[in-house]
């Protein structure tokens, strides 16, 4: 029974459920920043999952890469299994431009996470909700 | 024609070319840190390869993945496709340990690269070279 890391639950929004990974916005206003994870319990790299499920990632970070790609209009995205604080496997996909405040450094741990205002959530989640749908 | 970036070519050793990708040794002594090139022209994103060349690369990056495991037994890997400074398209696999310098924090730009030490580049390179024999 998969069950969602509470650090990940806490920092996100739900999205969307694709066939393998359960998609998630990440509260951060700084970027555009979508974490896919795969719904399997007990796997902390991407070598662990299964190979058709390997495959079922590859197609799905490619979907989720394309909307970031077309939402977002970034100058780089950047994809990255790190889960050296969260062990459970999540894929981060961040859509990066060379304006934002942390660019060319990769994001994680440099700068504190900025929330998004309760209504610029709520509209984005509902933007990219209907995105996948 | 496939001309590896100059950056890339100067701060990495040759270590093997895989049918799709060029596996190359980070010169940085702290962390064991091999990075996959898809000998593909122009190509800046995953997204960015065919289908058949993405399915290859998923299966490079676990052979890979699973190399560093058997030869480093690290806590953690990182995998990453970043590309902020270096636009060719290169994935980076890191063997992370919960005692290296830059845990938990990813260790892009945050941590000077320490070269290695000639003999040990060229002790280390040659038993890759042998495990991708």
């Amino acid at each position: 029974m998969f069950k969602l890391d509470a650090r990940l639950e806490a920092d996100t929004f739900f999205i969307h459920d694709l066939p393998l990974c359960r998609v998630l916005l990440m509260n951060d206003s700084q970027f555009p920043w979508l974490i896919l994870v795969p719904r399997v319990d007990g796997v902390t790299e991407i070598i662990e999952l299964s190979e058709a499920q390997q495959q079922q990632f590859l197609s799905e970070s490619a979907q989720v890469s394309r909307l970031l790609q077309s939402q977002f209009s970034p100058d780089k995205l950047n994809v990255a299994a790190l889960g050296n604080v969260v062990s459970q496997l999540h894929i981060h996909h961040v859509a990066r431009y060379k304006s934002d405040i942390a660019w060319p450094k990769p994001i994680w741990g440099a700068q504190a996470v900025v929330a998004y205002p309760e209504d610029k959530a709520a509209a984005l989640v509902d933007v990219l909700k209907k995105a996948f749908s």
